[in-house]
């Protein structure tokens, strides 16, 4: 290690223990940030393969790196953890951090002021080292879970990394954060594979059924199209946090059961309103929503169109920072909700009032 | 009546009752069809935009129409129809359709074997004379409810004008059709309500959950963000099949609580195997599924991907037919899933490569 290196407050070695897509990506961005990684995988094709495209400087551990991130699957990342830990236990300067999904169990069981566990909410279709994007985390939530005996400065270094990397850093007690995501992906994630699987049922009477499945069950369903292999180990490790969650669900749709048997009308209006609302008020997924506009146009959903509505905005320098398309509840017809650059706002309007369409811009910030 | 309409196997007068935006695409379609279609609404300004945009020739009734559409809120449609009906009581070329989406009351009261139930599966986030388009009803199916009373001539002359309108007919019984409807469509919105709810009363004690919401979360939830208008009535209408699909739902899900009380790993693979073939087995939304192709392509979430991606097929004349972003669990970076015309395989695979994409290619059908 340098002097240089003692006295920054970024460590410059790092060492990633598994090879996935997340180690893989954040080895790849340490690397392009002047960082010197070496990476382990119990696969060694995958070390092979994260050498051969320079995701890695090095095979193997180091034992004088600063940082050390634990990316193994969730049941080994306790043990993995301890272990690195406790053959350096005087080692001051050292921090461990993980990219576990679930935080509670791992972070009770490795107690040591110099682990801080975290969680960037990040990823992709792609596996390894070859879906490896050292953009991957720009923008993206990156959750951390200190404990009161997580020391300070490791707590600041693992901020520090991860706000290099272009995430936003969100603290969170470990139970917290495991409560909240089993709400916003555990549970839907159950809620779509049930939905599909009901629906799969229904049309096995029925072959026809999923000809009528419209742009609305589309969407609702298609997370259960993933690989199924990260979910068994997820609804192992934060049971409670799911089982809770679900509980609130079946409580939800009981009190559903209740108005429409009851035709309580204006329960039924205030459950879709409140939805309604809170949908639409979805904090926007952008670094910076305060720099785009939101645009709002209804189109057909005929060939061409949406390459038209790109290439028009591409034409005026607009640059496409996200796109949804909204479907309606039956058929396909829909409305394309563009964010773009504020201020392309005027160019934007004028350019696609010309090509005969009617957009409306709103503002996010 | 011109004699050659009476020996045209297809009416060529028409009158739709409520000018919402379904009759209206509808009596555009006619109208370019050749037809000359009369249209009325309890809303006269609707009346006169009606006219104003050349949606309908003529305001009013026509006793002389052989082709009825009744596109009132589904409350009226039947005795709207009875009413028509039994003021043309000898009229056996008279043919009366609906354009509801629930159907089993009102083909049970409307009586008369020259009703045809029907429910075009079609829509857009637009609304009444404003929002018609006479391309609407390309490749959506078109569900049609005969019963054993309904004439077979009545019933080929509804076929023929929902063919002609480009539309795939779905022949149900009308309870069948509620059923399925039930399932693929009201169920979904019911669920997307309450797994947004949930998050949205979770979010007022940790605001922070909503930004840990990624695109896996806004997908199941799109639909609830749409005007509630609509749905009082049909939850009111179909509520036994509702009902029936609701309690499925909470079957499945206490089950899924058993599995996460008792680490039923094995059931747990085998629901979100079942969920992702079957998701990934959904029928295209397309008319001719053996003249396209799909095309994923792994791409992260960066402004202008969409434009290049969008852009790079147009210039070498590939229609994009349909497009989704298929998001990953966590995370925004995605799979572009587009559907492009089978010919342009060739040249869309070597245009991508060569700007530094990864694109697989698979047919449909």
């Amino acid at each position: 290690v340098s002097p240089g290196a003692e006295q920054s407050p970024v460590p410059e070695r790092a060492q990633v223990v598994g090879l996935g897509l997340i180690s893989s990506s954040l080895a790849l961005a340490l690397r392009g940030a002047g960082w010197y990684v070496s990476g382990s995988d119990i696969d060694a094709s995958r070390v092979g393969r994260a050498l051969e495209l320079a995701v890695i400087d090095a095979a193997g551990e180091d034992a004088t790196a600063r940082l050390v991130v634990i990316a193994t699957p969730v049941a080994a990342i306790a043990p993995v953890a301890t272990g690195i830990l406790s053959s350096r236990p005087d080692d001051e300067g050292l921090v461990v951090t993980d990219v576990g999904g679930v935080k509670g169990q791992v972070v009770a069981t490795v107690d040591d002021p110099r682990f801080v566990g975290g969680h960037p909410m990040a990823g992709s279709e792609q596996e390894g080292p070859d879906g490896a994007d050292r953009l991957m985390f720009a923008g993206a939530s990156w959750v951390l879970t200190p404990t009161k005996a997580t020391r300070e400065s490791a707590l600041a270094t693992v901020r520090q990394v991860v706000r290099a990397l272009g995430a936003d850093v969100v603290e969170l007690e470990p139970e917290r954060h495991d409560a909240l995501v089993a709400i916003v992906s555990h549970l839907p994630h159950l809620a779509a594979a049930n939905l599909m699987a009901l629906a799969a049922d229904a049309s096995e009477e029925h072959a026809v059924l999923l000809r009528l499945a419209a742009g609305g069950f589309r969407d609702m369903t298609r997370i259960a199209a993933g690989d199924p292999v990260i979910w068994p180990d997820i609804f192992r490790d934060n049971a409670d946090a799911v089982i809770a969650a679900l509980d609130d669900l079946r409580e939800r749709l009981d009190e559903a059961r209740r108005i429409l048997v009851e035709q309580d009308r204006d329960a039924l209006i205030e459950l879709l309103e409140r939805a309604r609302r809170a949908r639409r008020n979805l904090p926007p997924r952008l670094p910076r929503p305060e720099s785009v506009v939101e645009c709002r146009i209804p189109v057909p959903d005929r060939p061409g169109v949406l390459a038209e509505v790109t290439t028009l905005l591409g034409g005026i320098g607009a640059n496409i920072r996200d796109l949804e398309i909204a479907h309606s509840a039956e058929g396909e017809r829909g409305v394309l909700v563009l964010m773009i650059d504020r201020e392309a706002t005027e160019a934007a309007r004028t350019a696609l009032t010309a090509a005969g369409y009617h957009p409306a811009f709103s503002r996010l910030a």
